[in-house]
């Protein structure tokens, strides 16, 4: 790289970092001293994490473009903001690169941070570019705030809840599945079909449900919360852990992403495997009582939302269980989903 | 790796996530949710950066162990915080691993990050372990306080204050040229001489001058402030140009590490090229008016901490220039230091 760390930081953050901009977002020092200072709103506690991707795990030159790294990095960690009810605020970028990296792909990676950024409102204020033996390696660290007290963790589910998801699932895994075949498989390049173009976007640019996570957190009616970053099922076994509870979800209620069945089809997969397991939906999954779902139902049809009742929270002892269209009941045992793994 | 990620975290953060120690440090929700939950002091604002470790460019094998890796990579960080006179209080971690590394080089690193971080009173609230590609990269992002309006930056210095260091220069750059040279010279291995075990000390596990930042921030007399991660030379222009003045710096002031001299000697290296260019000294160099300068020495004296006037604020045009022994004033040119460049 031939850019000294102020001349970077200048062509990536372009006219981003000038004080008005930033001010509205409650930023006092951006980038450029040796740290950011923000102000937070008064009352709120600071929610913060960090998730990394790194190349050859997370991602392929065959899957992802640089604008789309850069767009899923933030896009994840945001989802983990709207997973704890918590509003994304402030974002900090650790990139590192082959050696060989040119300019011009830091800053596609970096267009596709910032699109992804400003969609949510979220402000880059701090980072750190440096070169790497071995592929590109990005994390980022998003800092949000909640009401105090109010933050939505994975611990409340209770007997007898209602188990929602926000939005349709196993788009991701097979959009991926579809990019992977496309990179061996000559006859699959050229324009996208439609409903293949949006699973392949699904995977490449998936929108976190920021909306919805804050309309949770307002309505104070969501029990215990997580987004589908590791497929439905281990997301539900987590709650399901740190609830002391059971969830048995009814696999005819699960909302599967449009074209999926055709997709599948298509690649002789089973799109089932997909909604389960291939994650990075980035959906929302919860439990709220069976009370209040009426209530939530309306909270969120008055914002335009999608609410999906796909099961409901049973006894400890019973785990996390799938009803089949049959009838029959199976364990629904938590497993990863490799990427990469041949099919 | 064989860990899935929740016994990952179990084996790598023990005891630590238990409520009542992180409650103490203000932590609401620790790891192991999507994201952790910390509350701020009133009254305060939020001072935020990451910074990155990367094996092959901040380190090699024959420079720092697993521990040191992690020691360094928390103290960098919280350098940063004592270089915005803001008080650490959490950090996340991001550690990307090449696909062979086992538990144990995790728990080793772990530990030194950890044990940095208890020396500070830093509470480590989230993190993401990855595989990568290549070697070892490490991400820390810290997260401090600082009272509202009263953190220092790099812009405030005014011609005629007086330019300090917090302490002694060289020793990091001292200690990684002995390290190089003992990789490739069995002479050198063996006990460290006491003063060479100083000097390879302030390489691998430097200490963060967290105590000065703090109490530069407290007395409200500190102009401008910068941490010395790059080399004095380096954080001395940036002085220079985010506050629109020149530096002039006196060589025969300058503190010099304990037995640099010896160790340049034995080295055949310039111990003053060290000390200007050398950088992860992670001293503070920062201004201060004179008038000021008598009040900020008994509050540093107060506390047991040394103060070292090198040099003073000129006007802009004058740029960053060093003043030899013999009266004769040179420019002291902004320059990299490239860590792994043979001598």
């Amino acid at each position: 790289m031939q850019h000294d760390e102020f001349g970077l930081i200048r062509l990536l953050t372009g006219d981003r970092q000038q004080a008005d901009g930033m001010r509205s977002q409650g930023v006092v020092v951006g980038i450029g001293d040796d740290a950011a200072v923000t102000a937070l709103s008064p009352g709120m506690q600071l929610v913060a994490s960090c998730d990394t991707m790194t190349e050859g795990i997370h991602f392929l030159p065959v899957t992802m473009r640089d604008e789309d790294i850069g767009f899923k990095a933030m896009a994840s960690n945001i989802s983990d903001m709207a997973a704890m009810g918590a509003k994304a605020r402030y974002a900090l970028v650790a990139l590192s690169l082959p050696k060989d990296a040119d300019t011009e792909q830091i800053r596609r990676i970096y267009a596709g941070l910032y699109e992804c950024a400003d969609l949510f409102g979220v402000a880059v204020i701090g980072g750190d570019t440096t070169s790497t033996r071995g592929g590109i390696v990005l994390t980022v660290t998003i800092l949000g705030e909640v009401p105090a007290g109010r933050a939505l963790l994975r611990s409340g589910a209770k007997p007898g809840d209602a188990v929602f998801v926000t939005g349709p699932l196993g788009g991701s895994a097979a959009g991926l599945s579809y990019l992977l075949h496309r990179g061996t498989d000559a006859a699959l390049w050229g324009e996208l079909p439609a409903e293949t173009a949006e699973l392949v976007r699904a995977h490449t640019r998936p929108l976190p449900q920021a909306a919805a996570g804050e309309l949770l957190q307002r309505t104070g009616l969501c029990r215990a919360l997580n987004d589908i970053s590791d497929g439905l099922a281990s997301e539900a076994a987590e709650i399901a852990e740190a609830s002391g509870v059971g969830l048995l979800i009814a696999e005819e209620k699960l909302p599967l992403a449009e074209g999926l069945r055709a997709c599948a089809e298509k690649l002789a997969a089973d799109p089932l495997e997909w909604v389960l397991y291939g994650g990075e939906d980035y959906q929302l999954l919860g439990t709220a009582a069976e009370a209040d779902l009426a209530a939530l139902r309306e909270a969120f049809s008055g914002e335009g939302l999608p609410l999906h009742v796909i099961g409901r929270v049973t006894a400890a002892g019973e785990g996390v269980r799938l009803q089949r269209p049959d009838g029959t009941v199976q364990p629904l045992p938590k497993r990863g989903y490799n990427h990469f793994a041949a099919k």
